[in-house]
């Protein structure tokens, strides 16, 4: 097994690259899986990765050992300690970081999406491609202003649901909810229609906004369906991933088989 | 309007005491509440506020201004700006803090209660007491491992869920559910029944665990009703926080008027 001991190592040099920027892991194509929990459901999915790092005590790690028994054709690099920490975003690094290519979004006829616009925590964001991933929906679209979906703050707090799903990032959604055929459902204080009420049987997409401004109007205007989360509490609010769950949970709920 | 310029004032010693530890907002019995938004919430439940610190900024703000104006009885201070940014933990102060009085828990007879067990990120903890309040909870409990329900952080994600529930902490969860007269319903992988097809009408309690660990089997025992969150996507995994929010919402679904 290769050991990096310097930082000069270009490989090395690479990685810390990757870890800086969301501009530079798409230059490269390629991220890092932080952790056994990450890399597993990443295998879970068909996957393989690049390149396997490790530091010193993932070597005597019984969990680590057996992930690494299912990897085949990926190198294996040990790390000293200290650089290995300084690609990990954890205080306590589980030893284990797994360099993959950002998987290619597959085309898919939505029946079930997800549209977010200027979603920009990435604890928040993570929650709603958990969630997204757990109610079956085929495909999120990010806009722009959306935080980076492969960043090691989203992948940690999505569990795996990035693999799972196709997810589009960089997306003029105002073009996505023009072509959608379907149903477009944005949630708003002023609608009168209940979500609970609202058929949600057939194609649907649902629309989320920022977690400050909600939808911009332009997008807002473009709902089919603006629906209300009837909320009987003294305040009407929730937290935007919150919101998300509720939305994409009613939808499963309505689409069980009978 | 009595303007501190030093660290050495006692009074602002003691408000940085505040912002240190929990223990010395329990020993004090008061905390700060962090920018207009937590003050207008606190407000508009029929609270009143000890007293508000500004910085300068804040003085020629309108929206602070028109707030200071419904707050009768409490006196105002303005801290130099250095000095208030260290007692706020937002980036960008808003530029007002108020000194409040822990509200004392109404006992109540809990309807629709949650039961916290060791939630321990306090952005989960907000998200929660914010939709729980959204929802029309009556009373959320907290096992003493949970974050602390008055920090700072908790405060900023509940976005003034607070001030329209009763919120007992350090709580000991298996008396509070031996004693609850209604069904306690608990979220599991393993459970045969689907949440959806719960009967949620009547007094009910939902117990939610560790966001890693789930809840301890002590506590998952006295569950009356174990249920799962159909998932029909390929993985089988929501944030604490989501998963509370279907819980909260499918009742409050079921509970409408008719």
């Amino acid at each position: 097994m290769k050991h990096i001991q310097s930082r000069d190592n270009p490989f090395y040099k690479e990685l810390v690259k990757l870890t800086a920027s969301t501009r530079n892991r798409n230059k490269a194509g390629q991220t890092l899986l932080d952790g056994a929990h990450l890399l597993k459901a990443y295998l879970d999915a068909g996957y393989t990765p690049r390149h396997i790092l490790l530091n010193a005590a993932a070597l005597q790690d019984a969990e680590i050992t057996s992930l690494r028994q299912r990897i085949t054709g990926a190198p294996v690099t040990q790390l000293d300690d200290k650089l290995f920490a300084e690609l990990s975003e954890l205080k306590t690094p589980t030893g284990i970081l797994a360099l993959i290519d950002l998987p290619p979004a597959k085309i898919v006829t939505a029946r079930f999406a997800l549209l977010l616009e200027a979603v920009q925590d990435p604890g928040n964001l993570g929650s709603m491609l958990r969630s997204a991933a757990a109610a079956g929906c085929d495909a999120v679209f990010l806009s722009p202003a959306c935080a980076d979906a492969w960043s090691p703050k989203v992948l940690r707090a999505a569990m795996g649901g990035h693999f799972c799903l196709a997810i589009y990032e960089q997306q003029d959604l105002f073009k996505v909810a023009q072509g959608y055929s379907g149903k477009l459902l944005a949630t708003t204080l002023q609608a009168t229609d209940s979500l609970f009420d609202c058929d949600l049987t057939g194609n649907i997409a649902f629309m989320v906004g920022n977690e400050g401004a909600g939808l911009t109007p332009e997008l807002r205007a473009l709902a089919t369906h603006p629906v209300t989360i009837p909320m009987p509490g003294a305040v009407e609010s929730l937290n935007a991933a919150a919101a998300t769950a509720i939305c994409l949970f009613e939808a499963v709920r309505q689409r069980r088989a009978p």
